[in-house]
């Protein structure tokens, strides 16, 4: 089996059980199913990018129990309620995502705002059917970094435009609205597997945490970049895209995360996180190179070599 | 110290637990603070009747630790967040709550919404303080009966009109919205002061959750009745109260729904719960009582002479 195939297999995996155990944690008898809006976002599901990265992480620490299961299901019910509330009219007013109607164009603004809200409490309840011995340690870390230090002042921090103040205001924004959830996923995968919180466990949790920051910084700015990869660039892109607006410094910030995150899974020790994040890239790659000429136009060349060159870098 | 005294000091100390933790777990550094949309809307506090359950329980159950502490306010945060979510344009419309602006109209509609999630995430963080070795089995609990199975069903039976089709809805959808909540403080005031599920402890469990169901479909029956003490009654309010609308069938419940609480209450085990319980209700019987003569216009004199007698007789 190839390391595309073990992805796409995990996946799906995820996928069926994600699908199974909100049907079955919603009543799905009544006429007007509210299960529905739910099932809309949910399934069929994106990336699962998150997901993934928590049975990276379980399978490299030899996880063999299901408590990673429930982790990796907490983590995209919880992704998808920010998408649901996100896309709302009073937030960013989304009418599409994953190339369907947002919940709320869907259905109505009430149910796709119930829905978030129940996805919420689902994701905990989720975390709550693992029965590893540092469950309430983790989900105490996970609700911090979920609350109004964590996510959701990532989310202030977008929404009130606070984030484009400087170039530190951005990073800030995407260490909170991105990687919180990001670094959430690689802890809980560890965090799950292990039976007493040791010093020892402790401080590989902390370097999961540390390498969450990085991929969720990059998971961003990556996503800027192949923006610029586009035939056409809006105006709005043009004025707020970070390459363009602070040049040589989000370069310089996104090949230090590469290097990070390179140096980390040098070690040899997470060959499945590895293929994972090598899957992403590929596909980050493949759109920076079809769009070479579009980028070469707005951007330094030796600037885009070295991004290239370190994400060649990281494919294992 | 009388009991009406006991109830305030308890209410005043609540409410600074409340505001201390809430002002930690956010950031409040910031120019422009996102932590004054949920202190707006959590301070002054209403009755605080939620945490007080919980607090009476803890103490007729000899509850020295302080985990009740964590309830409390987890109970009260999760309280407002539906407050915050409820009042917004899409549900409710409600643009004042307890005396002042809700949060969307005194901040923006994103604001409100997100603070209101936030407070969720704060509850589960709340819970997660508790040192309790039955806290994940509580916070389980907790998270179905927040959830799509519990109080976010109640608000879906609500909107979609589905709480008006029959009593039986209405009764549902009581226990859905309303009782969920309070059974969760019962029953957590109670788990959280023991140290193992023996059977037992869980019989006693079961028990408040039992209870917690007749308080909240009390709360809400005497509440739809002190609508009808008003000197004016919309339109509205004549289409869909239960008095009006279901009469004898209401009457009935409510008073089954008194009786079983008496039956709990004499058996002498609760004094705090009693306390706290008598206070309710001896504001509830004021009001009915300066309304008298606009009930006795609109509903049958030997039923609400029954109500009344049974709400006395629960003065312990």
């Amino acid at each position: 089996m190839d390391n595309v195939d073990k992805v796409s297999i995990w996946q799906s995996e995820i996928e069926s059980f994600l699908k199974e155990k909100f049907l079955s944690w919603n009543f799905t008898q009544t006429e007007n199913e509210f299960s529905n809006v739910g099932i809309h976002s949910l399934i069929p599901a994106g990336k699962l990018f998150r997901p993934l990265l928590v049975r990276a992480v379980a399978h490299d620490e030899n996880n063999h129990n299901l408590n990673h299961q429930y982790v990796e299901i907490a983590m995209e019910l919880h992704h998808v309620y920010t998408l649901q509330h996100d896309d709302l009219p009073c937030m960013d007013d989304d009418k599409e995502r994953r190339g369907r109607a947002s919940a709320h164009i869907q259905f109505n603004e009430w149910k796709a705002l119930l829905s978030g809200d129940s996805l919420i409490n689902l994701s905990y309840y989720a975390l709550l059917n693992c029965s590893s011995q540092l469950s309430s340690y983790y989900i105490k870390y996970f609700s911090w970094a979920m609350g109004p230090k964590g996510l959701i002042y990532g989310q202030v921090k977008d929404l009130s435009l606070e984030m484009t103040n400087s170039f530190k205001d951005l990073i800030e924004t995407h260490k909170l609205k991105t990687s919180r959830l990001i670094q959430s996923s690689l802890v809980g995968g560890y965090l799950m597997s292990q039976d007493t919180p040791t010093v020892k466990v402790l401080s590989r949790a902390k370097a999961y945490h540390k390498l969450g920051e990085s991929i969720g910084i990059t998971f961003q700015l990556l996503d800027d970049l192949c923006e610029l990869a586009d035939d056409e660039v809006s105006n709005h892109e043009n004025d707020v895209n970070p390459f363009l607006k602070f040049e040589q410094t989000t370069f310089n910030e996104l090949n230090r995360r590469l290097f990070s995150m390179r140096d980390f899974l040098a070690k040899g020790e997470n060959p499945n996180l590895s293929i994972v994040l090598t899957n992403y890239f590929q596909k980050i790659l493949g759109v920076l190179q079809s769009g070479e000429q579009n980028l070469a136009k707005r951007l330094p060349k030796d600037n885009l070599e070295k991004i290239v060159a370190s994400l060649k870098a990281l494919n294992f």
